[in-house]
């Protein structure tokens, strides 16, 4: 794989022979193994880690609980004791099994997220922001993987418009979303989300809560759910019943930005160049757009001023938004950057 | 707090001058601030961390993004820049708050959470096994909030009865499930659970999949939600429609090691003692038991062996299990042990 190969020229530029992965995001970039980020820290296991020393052979370091799925990847794996009646040593069972897989070399990590017990058994460099930068042109594999959670958006975003209706809560309807993207995935799963309804959709989201819907009410939703590994992301807005003149007239503008955009997006351009042609006109506090796959923000991170040059093979959400005279609307939609334009990966209406 | 003086106890015996919190769990106990734990790391902020140098006065250290509900729990707040549209550095904003904030004290540190950068700064040493342990007796306002999530417990089973039905699949009764939990905490809440029908619950559970139930079948359900930073827990196994004879037996034979187990706690009961009792003339492959609060499973930790002596103000889930013939029952509940024996926390019913 092209991405295991970048990731040791990173260490090597560092100074390292090998790359030891902490974050969720690189375990699963460089292994295919998907750690479990939903209900935190568990006393029975330290976070997956993978220690990569050359490009075909990544070794898992895992508690029992994930050696079968860290298995399934193909990757050689040392699993220490997870869940048990012993007594609870997951720092040290990590920690021992890492030193031995490191065998001595001189390891580049990310060390914003690598443990300080697991950091004192190696000889370390930083190359966190290096490796996540790295993961911003995508493989074939990955973009396969991308379509399959771009389509949970597309049944969150579908089961969104068919059960919002006045009278529901936030809360009700994000059951009814969650629920209908868990049976098509055929597993829990990560979502990240805003989903409110009226005066919070000019704050541009949020989290559902317990208010109830009402008649003439807007409706924004973002949905980026996670599935074997990588993300999705999506935004719509919709009506209750009859949008105002305000929400058409937001809905109006947004969506033309958002057209603009993916008119102008191909190789060579520059990031910060399409965030201003996004903002043309429109004043919102977010970022324009974003790079996504094991990470549901990355580079190419769509900002004022960014100096990132887009290149084939990115995977890029753009979500212009427009939140005037109290009420939100934002559009967004996910393209791959081909050789000269981009396909839309998006499935979901952007309809008001 | 009870709690903080034991925490800069700790510190002292390690020879250090201040508590550094990193784990959701210790940020939570010190703080009464709940981290966000249900999508992974965040490239805009690092996990909370809390420094504790004087009983009464934490400092919580957070990205922009969670100052607001920090500053809510009356501690004091460095932020540093969260999510916004300049570069991303979560690491080096976090750093540099957190070596002010320590001010080069010697501090106990959670080296199995703390990341490396993080600890780079600072004169360290670990104590993350003491302050778990320090969590086990509670003080009045943690049971309060026990109280307050295993009401959550209570609808969850709740729902799971009401809506269990031959023809849903797991994923469907979760989804209910989920949503009636948080329609009653009135926001997202993160969930542990085991959710499975039929063969599954012989293998003590397992996360709710596409599987259709069928009449006959047992549910087994284990639910562990988080609210305002403190889990409660609970299991109950029921029937779709009419039990087997097995089904009823293996329901017999755990409930009365339940009934058996909690007839005997109370305070210098020895949780080793425990564990023998409950498993006797069962053969179950994990814990009689666990405590709980802003860990889902932390001492007393009731397996064969433990030398940990129960005190009055601890807070244990019992959950013995008799998974034989090919169908499993657990059931659970948490209970305070008092003065002289135990008072039962969970409202959720037992029945078959």
């Amino acid at each position: 794989m092209e991405r295991r190969q970048r990731a040791l020229d990173i260490a090597r530029r560092a100074g390292a022979e090998a790359v030891l992965a902490s974050t969720p995001a690189s375990v699963a970039w460089l292994t295919g193994f998907a750690a479990e980020i939903d209900s935190g820290p568990s006393p029975f296991g330290l976070p997956p880690l993978a220690l990569l020393a050359a490009d075909d052979a990544p070794v898992l370091i895992v508690s029992d609980d994930d050696a079968e799925g860290a298995a399934a990847t193909g990757c050689e794996v040392r699993s220490y004791r997870g869940f048990s009646v012993e007594p609870l040593d997951a720092v040290g069972g990590a920690s021992r099994a890492l030193v031995e897989v490191a065998g001595g070399r001189r390891v580049a990590v990310e060390a914003g997220s690598l443990p300080a017990a697991l950091a004192a058994g190696l000889d370390w460099v930083d190359a966190g922001a290096e490796l996540a930068s790295a993961r911003a042109v995508k493989d074939p594999d990955e973009l396969a993987l991308i379509r399959a959670a771009i389509e949970l958006c597309d049944v969150g975003q579908r089961e969104a418009r068919r059960h919002a209706e006045p009278g529901l809560t936030e809360l009700e309807l994000w059951a009814r979303v969650r629920g209908g993207i868990e049976s098509a995935a055929g597993a829990r799963t990560p979502i990240l989300a805003d989903l409110v309804a009226g005066p919070r959709t000019a704050a541009t989201g949020g989290a559902p809560e317990g208010r109830t819907m009402a008649a003439g009410e807007l409706v924004l939703c973002d949905l980026v759910p996670r599935r074997t590994g990588y993300w999705g992301d999506s935004c719509a807005t919709f009506a209750l019943e009859e949008p105002s003149a305000v929400a058409r007239e937001n809905h109006r503008r947004a969506s033309d930005r958002l057209a603009q955009i993916l008119d102008a997006v191909r190789p060579g351009v520059v990031a910060g160049d399409l965030d201003a042609l996004a903002r043309d006109g429109l004043d919102y506090p977010h970022h324009s757009g974003h790079g996504l796959g094991c990470d549901w923000h990355e580079e190419p991170r769509i900002v004022p001023g960014s100096e990132t040059v887009l290149e084939a093979g990115m995977v890029v959400a753009f979500e212009p938004g427009c939140y005037e005279h109290g009420e939100g609307v934002r559009v967004e939609q996910v393209v791959l950057v081909t050789a000269d334009g981009c396909e839309v990966l998006s499935g979901h209406g952007l309809e008001l």
